[in-house]
């Protein structure tokens, strides 16, 4: 029997971030146009609806829905023609349409701004993951109804999983921009920095977009380099968050100072600096005048890990 | 002191991978068309040029060579036009650019395909990375000459880290593809497949694109699961390797079998059985019946890490 596995655990960290918590079974390289119709017919299929960018809910017993009926998809009068087949959740099919911005929502509907859907905790969590999950999807298709090849005007496919060009024969999948974002280690302390439009008194991590030719390690080292001025030796993976603003995925990662004084670029940020340990505690409950980002922000949680982890 | 970051070394395995030895200092954020049009004029500059979607190389005393002197760019007549930057090296700058097919190479320059290039061992590790960086935006820039927003042309920008459309304002980023690849193990053997288009007795690591909504680690649960139908618990990061057909991020994990009875995807994989770890030391040295894919690919580093350090 191996030892590869063993003796060191491997908690799926990665869980922790809001978005992660998706109970949706996709099928999307087998899916159809005639899988897409026949479960906008299904009884038991239900759909996430947005307006304006925003998901719709509606207050039922216990709590917020994010799931609708097929019947108040057609009262809500959503744009069933443009929506798409996420996957399938106990057997029953989730879609996802946007409603026009025109359309008065009757009560009990309601939009709320998707990070407010988070922190607001009354939606159950794989609603918030499917709800991130078709808005990430929708916005892809709103923006990319043209050929980038041909420029002519490209059709959904596969049940929203992919857009075809007829006219070039090229196919489009949706796109996933992925970013390194670092929580930077020197002993007892880390290295947080804030940008101009940040809330107030906010400190987050260092971030940026992995670009063409590099590993996800050495962009961690490049924005290191760039935003701060510092090295970094060591990387060290710790999760990766679904970030649907719009298709972003957040890879988190903690990076071990080899240099530890600061060259900030002025153009990003306005002010970078080492907090001692100790700062951290009541940064974290955000009651205090410097405070990190909200636990459903990856950045929470690489701070909260080295925050419980170090010392 | 903290020990957050002790007791456990943390090696950049992805440093073991083809393609991750850029040497490049990016400004990508800060480059101009006038930067462009300079290093085009800088006689320190080099440049990485492509012909029919294969690197140029030329034989010199001691070894092959990518980079080209910008005289050399003028005799091949390169279109430096829809050149690009790619970032600094030695303070020198490093541009890419395409020779157009219908141009005859005089010698010494040939064209070699990229996976030759870097099995051939014969162009240097952080030659083999640029020369991977620039053809995954050289593809991008062929391939998103019209704005997927509104379908009019769209022009670089930021030196070839940009396009922008003038039509609907909207600015483009070089897409990355993140991809998921994963050894899944279970005691002393691992899971792998083949695809009917591999080569001959090759069998490698499963592996799909990282879809929205979705953690790395749920990736490579899906992609297991509709593959080969097998449950996984644990999933263990291991490396990133850039990869450029033409602009793909691999994300190689371990995954730990939570379930051994394979039910395999036939439309995907024409076999996919577990291999014992002594079956895999022959495999790795590809001079048997039954092989790995070749060192270049990241497939082979986790097969070989899990050899290495199992048992």
């Amino acid at each position: 029997m191996s030892n590869f596995f063993n003796g060191t655990a491997f908690p799926d960290v990665s869980a922790w971030n809001a978005f992660s918590a998706n109970e949706l079974e996709r099928n999307s390289e087998h899916l159809s146009a005639e899988d897409l119709a026949a479960a906008w017919q299904n009884p038991s299929a239900n759909a996430y609806l947005y307006q304006n960018g925003d998901p719709v809910l509606k207050t039922v017993d216990g709590g917020t829905t994010a799931e609708f009926s097929l019947d108040e998809v057609a009262n809500l009068r959503a744009d069933t023609e443009n929506g798409i087949y996420l996957g399938d959740r106990n057997g029953a099919p989730a879609l996802a349409a946007i409603i026009s911005g025109e359309t008065e929502l009757p009560e009990p509907y309601i939009t709320l701004d998707m990070r407010s859907v988070v922190t607001s905790g009354s939606v159950a969590a794989h609603q918030v993951a499917a709800l991130g999950h078709g808005w990430s999807m929708l916005a892809w298709h709103k923006n990319h109804r043209f050929c980038a090849n041909c420029g002519s005007k490209t059709e959904k496919a596969q049940a929203g999983y992919r857009r075809n060009c007829s006219s070039c024969g090229r196919v489009h999948f949706p796109r996933l921009d992925p970013v390194s974002i670092m929580l930077v280690v020197d002993g007892d302390r880390c290295l947080m920095g804030r940008q101009p439009h940040f809330a107030e008194g906010m400190y987050s991590c260092l971030a940026g977009f992995i670009e063409p030719g590099e590993t996800m390690e050495n962009a961690v080292r490049r924005e290191i380099k760039e935003e701060a001025g510092i090295d970094v030796s060591a990387v060290r993976y710790h999760a990766t968050q679904p970030w649907p603003f719009p298709h972003t995925l957040m890879f988190g990662c903690f990076a071990k100072a080899a240099s530890t004084n600061i060259t900030m670029d002025e153009t990003e940020l306005e002010d970078c600096r080492w907090f001692d340990r100790n700062e951290l505690g009541d940064m974290l409950t955000r009651e205090n005048t410097l405070k990190t980002p909200p636990p459903m922000a990856i950045a929470h949680q690489l701070i909260k890990t080295f925050y419980d982890f170090s010392g």
